[in-house]
């Protein structure tokens, strides 16, 4: 197959989209656990949105924020916390994207670690027209506590390869 | 060094196989915790292999689809179950690679989680020489309580960098 | 815009080294949990260095392979033992790279897994200017039990996206 600059360069452009969705999604934890509230929330779009199942819908980069200067992610993190994401499962369309896949947070306590939360995680990410970024329009996030709602977040637009 | 369209897109084909191995064991946990059994079963080829050190071995999509449907994964899902894949170290060799990593299970259980399985993984995958995707004829899975026969699993084409 | 072959030459570089930096880190984990140490101490430079807040800082990779023959670590590998690296979020810079991401270690006891360390990790990389491999020159690894010293290694060159 003969091959043309323009069709190389679509390839390794789809390629770039999927590292640059990964590398936001391996950004979270590191920022969570570090407590930088600001660089976290810019993650999102301006007016993206962080739904906690059962938690909290933070709606907005302040919110987004919020959470992580909140008394109980402040005291998570004096304990000791770890806030660790599994692999995702990335759909890819164009200026659009859904990345499926696990989250896990650690807790330290005297000496000890133990599962404070194993969840299922359906990121929605876009391309902003103006820079080029990619960014969260939203993330939904469900305990995988035998509820339906978080096995519902695993599926959808992740087809079969 | 002078590049030329040939060498580039070999190059770019080798980063997309990389990928798309990576996407493939990326979906595995999610359609295992969402039950999706078929499309599970779809990651690997139609007479391929799953095998689970003294539990099962699977040979087929149909036998690998049946252990997500038995009972015994049908009660883990209702309960709240994670897998949960670590990063793989692949070694790719023109239409074949060897991924290799460990999977952990997480279970929930009235309120609290654990660590059911922590294991090594050895992964085979192949591109189909019809329609170009990369398909699993084998994954080997062996938990890692001390026995060397996971530890073998961790070894082998997997080489210094 | 038209693409000229140069400039998608240096994409497809910058893509083929974080693909780079993430394999190496990717096996670190089957490395140390099948026990071996001279490929394990290869991942990093002749003197590179491996601290281990409040357990030990191995300088150059006869002291690196060292802690992976050494009593304690081959007793947790008999016992059975996982070191699972979480995701890396990766800043590239030319020849050298920060990576930073959590690391989990995971032990079997009597037919019971139990996470014995959950820490944080900033490794940097190289590129070796004579056959172009990039390398560790230094992983510093820190528990997250509430110290200060952990959430630091999360900081730094991890910017805003």
């Amino acid at each position: 197959m003969p091959h043309d600059l323009e069709t190389l360069a679509a390839r390794l452009q789809m390629l770039e989209d999927r590292e640059a969705i990964r590398e936001i999604i391996a950004r979270y934890g590191p920022l969570a656990d570090r407590g930088d509230a600001p660089a976290l929330a810019a993650l999102w779009e301006e007016d993206g949105t962080y739904e906690v199942t059962g938690f909290a819908t933070a709606r907005g980069r302040a919110e987004i924020a919020a959470l992580i200067d909140a008394p109980y992610h402040r005291e998570l993190m004096a304990g000791g916390c770890a806030h660790v994401l599994g692999p995702v499962a990335v759909t890819l369309s164009a200026n659009s994207a859904t990345a499926v896949g696990h989250s896990l947070v650690f807790r330290h306590h005297e000496g000890t670690f133990s599962v404070l939360r194993v969840s299922a995680n359906r990121w929605t990410l876009r391309r902003d027209p103006h820079d080029g970024q990619w960014r969260v329009p939203h993330r939904a996030n469900a305990l995988l506590d035998g509820a339906e709602a978080a096995r519902m977040l695993l599926s959808g637009p992740v087809g079969a390869p």
